[in-house]
């Protein structure tokens, strides 16, 4: 998706001008784990016209391997659009989407060559957002996690949901099927009460959700609110050890979008650097170090401009660790 | 007026651009009428060259109806023009006024037919600015306020004072002219103090302005700084009844300027809108909603670029409602 | 629809802002109307979001009357947007087309009341790309013609060609439709040609477009290219008399689109205005002044960023009348 | 005076934003004197606010000694601002001033002291601007000019007349009152016809005009437009023997304003520089070099933005000495 | 190296931003050739900071393989950066250069591998300003030409001179040294006259220094200015048959940088296509071929902003097939 | 030196423009001065290229004197540049220096004649940046202090350490021997602490730095930070009599640097100005006044971008006096 936003926190419907910057939940996350160091492949489909070569463009320049997104005829299928309106209290940041009938959308089942793209992948990771877009990718998704497990390629899996393209009990019905395929699971405490009903103590919901959803690893993203512009950032998980946290990140916000793919970029990276062995769980690794990785590229990427992290491994460590920043290096 | 701001807090004396905004007390008035979805027109005289079409086409793109705008030739005065320096913490916010000479400041008494003007209106709203700009203007505004009583329209009034136009004497002297044919007053506790010596409590003030004043309704926005961009607004006020009072809203500010205008706007919807019946006494109206919508109004003002609001009657009732923000719409 | 541009020269694939401008042919020829003086209505369809009241806004901006324009649910049809590459030789100006699904697109058949709407105006202008658009576009597209007829209101139509949209047969099929209900035919000779097998001398195309397709007036615009910037721009239109013409115009191309409505919005504003009687025919008009407006005002809109044509009228004339360009005034 | 432009040939009415450069005939002329490394100072008032610092920070940044810029109260009079809309043909670049009740404007007679201003200047240079601006600025060109006949330093004229300004009338009145003080009068061939019925072949009007004016040196730029964009320049001269010549310039325009400002200063430096001896007559100096010099600083000043030249000797040397462009220096 | 250029004509000096873009002969001629679609690797040096990474990231986002780009520390050298002011008749654009002690102008004889970079190597391509750059750098030139001609890979190299870099003599010397390693020659008559003494008609001087050089292909680029904006371009080479020549291309100028690196592009890849077999002598492919590539690859340059080539295979095509510009595609 | 800023928080590595502003520790201090009112001279090397041009420009219309700012030719040296991030929590605002072989870097002992400059001179201020750049820049520094001593003009100096330029070992060797020429001292705590292992309360470190460093007053600017954009600022200082505090002003941060340098500025020109007579005693002089004065400027100097201050003295003594902020002036 290309997103479009007005400059200087003007209204949409007022602005001369346009900034555009990429986004998509799993091309933030793939650009994340390539900030980190770790090869990382985006897979999607795009018009052949400018608009698809700027998308492409851009995730090459941000260091993903773009071999796997297509590139189609025009008539395929338009490249997905959102408007991002920059609010500040009392007025809320606002998303326009414009992403009907695109060409991810109207993909047909079978589209994808998934042993031929997953075979050798240490990690396969989708959103919750990626299936609401249509039957076909509803089915891919299932497709790519069948062949995930088969191939033993552990499954990520983001359970986020955006009410503008489904409904509830759409995305009830859907995530069911899924949920049983994943390995490590992201999830706010709204989404796990929405969907599967696990509510109370956040350490209680993490403990329910890992037994009752069968996954591997819950990693639970937090957050608090500080003005409008301000936030503090930690994370939480468990796997098959004790709950692990990560310390609270004092951030100021230039751009609020991507924090929580970010975040799972960072933790996936942290967690395949820090199992055991290659065949070892997943609830093995240092989910410390994990949710440590994860808050700092997530704390990073709301200092950005754009949906996409942009920093080095050196950076995303120095926060991890804690570094004092207000200060200015020199 | 137009408004010519440096971009990015840079100094006038050093900034090689300004973006161009519109002004004007009433005219933010009008437009925050016809944001709230009521017909709005905007009485003024311009000069016939780009900057005069400039206010017009602005003023007509946000929804105000622009033929009592009169269009001159520019001998008989130019557009007034303002600057304005956004300052932070200790740096003042400065506006250098260059609207000496324009063409609304040399009208001329009797230049306005006002009978037919204000045949049919609601409301007829003037701030304190428009008397200051010189003797036509006084005098039309005096003859506006006189016509409006005749007509039985409701006659509000801010009571805003310029120092860089006016003593406090000369303003003092057009306030007692004005105020008595009143029937809604816009105030802060400054102006109350200075111009008609009511001091004390803020309930006091109200209930002592009303009685003293003879005005159906006094409405008086209140506000606390939170650092150089944080505000809390409220509003509070008084007709027949209970003095009313908004839920204070937490604002984070973008642009400081028109806010109170804004909230004339909305106060002034809110009330013509709860009003019991088109002859039911203006205080019989329900005040607390004129409040509530007039801070909502306010509020979002500003939290957007420029003098005008621009905003939709939803996202006006949301705030007044006290719908969370800080959230991402998607 | 709107127009997105990168700015200065760059590709579509490598800019990180695109300026918005408002684009579609009879939009365009109603805010050349208007610029004109004359009172001019756009009917239209947009959604109820932040881009349909971008448009909305621009057209009132421009001195449209808006009140035809139905703001509806946004789950009824996006925007079209189309994005233009701005190219010099021999690289060419590239549109690349996003407005598949657009709310005017998917209109039904009986979607306008016509009858209400045409009741009482000097013209009906269409191009030939809104019935392009959908079978519910053709539908009205051809109500809206036999209403005008019926009600005695000329039809004006564009004869415009868009192949990104429909097949040449596609296109005949519906021209030949509409063609008899047309009064005030506008056509290049390329789109004579294909359409209506008319080829040879200009003069020879002018008489034999009238009698074959039996029009009351055709308007032919002419240009010649002068270098990737320049352009010389005259107009050739036949009625009941002589050929009638307009002088050269050697202009200098700022931006390339919207000419040949702003051509349309002169012309019409030209015939109109010196037609001798409201029952005279169509074709009894000074057909010189009605080239020379529309010759002018193409001249002029060439001069100017964006599809809409923005220019007094005082300025407009004095193109048609020849005054020397190329001079400071000061 | 402040010049307001809206970028990439956009209306006034329509522009969002305001490019700032400055302006003024005098001033560029200093400023065009100071590139070529002369000691030049300029003559004003303006006023204590950003505006009139700005003009005096940028006169300084180009070399201009500013101790004779006189920062006096607000309420003395405003700064001179002018619009300029940058157009192409057809459409005519178009000023439109706001320079009404300017600081200078409002001056006073006896506002400067002459004689201690003008001790040891090599020349005194006024522009037909300055006395249109009102009686106070009248009275102090004449007097400038009487004071400098005393003390025996040149005046420099240029004969530039603005309809926007005054009448033909009053301007002629005003010209035959300074002409007889000036020593080298620059003009074109419009307004020697017009002010001194000098009209003809330009050798003889250029011998017309030092025989009838009694000036000591006649110095007349020469321009032929090639296209909106295209300009040769050229400038011819007359003092004590033959017709000098400027080779022409082939210049395209970036802006067209100042250029002949920074002809005058070219042609004074070129003047000064070669008069054999300090007390030489001003027209046994080199004109050719005087030509060549300024001409080469005005097509410098047409390829620059902005009123002012900006350039080093040693580039308006390479022009007048005719070294070819077109070609990348690297 | 980076690019800096000051916006809209302005002065280095005056100007207040800088559009950032990349640079340098031989990455310029990479990403024309990843343009055309073929596999494109830049061998390099850059420093580990913001600005190393600007390159890198520029590099990938256009297609070219950066593995071959090493990022080493600060201490070790600087980004090259050069400023472009962009003039127009009678101002020239100006390249001033801030290269010294660049990382790559400071790397050690030795520095690259050449075997492991050039096995399977369609092609070499060097230019004459990397030896310029410094010791190490001219070795590492001759070394990579010696390894290539080891490996059976061809030498091509642009005979391009920067006297700003070294002297004549210290180029002569060098290029003497390089040029019987060369396969393929881009030379203009200028270079070859200076430094091979070479000259007379265009057609004598391909054939001599096709013999007197012993290269397998010698092309020639070749311009005509149209103004300050305009340009005609074409090209001639000379292998095993007759003389090839591409069609001359009308182009206007948006920016002049990259041109002639974009040709060696396009010629280079019409070369490699059509050789006849993969051990065929390069003079046998079809140089009239590569020749159309060529020039309608530099003359797409010339259209785009900054030093890269940025078109698809398609857009360079219909350039080099001549199909009618002009026109805006809808 | 030139400082580049990418806009908008964006990261260097991705910014496609770069906002100018100038820098230099002593050259802010200049301005600083001059903003005071103060006749300032900056002394220093820039190339004769457009960027040397730019410094000069800028200090001139910042009101510094230029005469002794030495333009010489491009080879003895570049302009030092730094590229600034503005980062946000937990993102520190970074530089990036490209100063290494700038002309000032490169200077001979022996470059400039210190009894000429220095003659007549209220004060010599130099930070210790200088002496970091190279060994003629420290044998100038300790010659241009030697040589303020003979001629009885006072010495401040700013113990500023930066470690990118050079060891804490390099730097106290240089220090030590500065200092017992040096009458005012600007210090930060962390600075006394490495270089001349003062530590302790506030109060003892001011007293034991006079008593144990020999100068004649020590000035500390002190700071606390408020989240990201926020900041507190005083200072102390001790003389001859009781520690002299500025009080606290809150501040919010629109551009960090150059603070410290604009508090040397506020405090030099308040000391100066209250020295009991021109031979008394530094340390005698009214140093409330001092600190306030600095303090102020510093705090002005955050809320303005760039690295320097631009503010009128009005404003300056204003904020110094405590006039309340955040409240828009008109």
């Amino acid at each position: 998706m290309l997103r479009y936003t007005p400059p200087r926190n003007e209204r949409l419907e007022r602005t001369l001008s346009l900034d555009i910057s990429g986004g998509g939940a799993e091309l933030n996350t793939a650009i994340g784990t390539a900030c980190l160091g770790l090869p990382s492949t985006f897979i999607s489909v795009v018009p052949d016209n400018g608009l698809g070569r700027w998308l492409v463009r851009s995730a090459r320049a941000h260091g993903v391997d773009v071999a796997g997104i297509e590139v189609q005829p025009e008539s395929l299928g338009r490249l997905g659009v959102y408007y991002l309106e920059e609010g500040v209290d009392p007025r809320p940041s606002a998303v326009t989407y414009d992403r009907a009938d695109s060409a991810m959308a109207r993909i047909e089942p079978g589209r994808f060559d998934w042993p031929a793209i997953l075979q050798g992948a240490a990690v396969f990771h989708v959103s919750g957002i990626t299936p609401a877009l249509g039957a076909g990718c509803r089915a891919e998704t299932l497709e790519a996690v069948r062949t995930a497990k088969e191939l033993g390629v552990p499954v990520a899996f983001d359970l986020n949901y955006r009410s503008k393209l489904w409904s509830e009990a759409e995305a009830a019905e859907c995530f069911l099927q899924l949920v049983p395929g994943v390995d490590i699971l992201f999830a706010g405490k709204g989404a796990l009460r929405t969907f599967f009903h696990i509510d109370g103590q956040t350490e209680d919901v993490l403990r329910r959700t890992r037994a009752e959803l069968g996954v591997g690893v819950i990693a639970l993203p937090r957050k608090r609110n500080i003005g409008s512009r301000g936030i503090r950032l930690s994370s939480w998980a468990l796997g098959e050890g004790e709950i692990a946290r990560a310390p609270w990140v004092e951030t100021e916000i230039v751009d609020r979008l991507g924090g929580g793919d970010a975040f799972a970029a960072g933790f996936l990276a942290g967690l395949l650097e820090t199992r055991p062995a290659p065949d070892a769980p997943i609830g093995s690794a240092d989910l410390n170090r994990a949710c440590a990785l994860g808050t700092a590229a997530s704390a990073l990427k709301h200092t950005i401009p754009g949906d996409f992290l942009c920093a080095t491994r050196a950076e995303i460590e120095a926060v991890a660790a804690g570094v004092e920043a207000g200060t200015l290096q020199r």
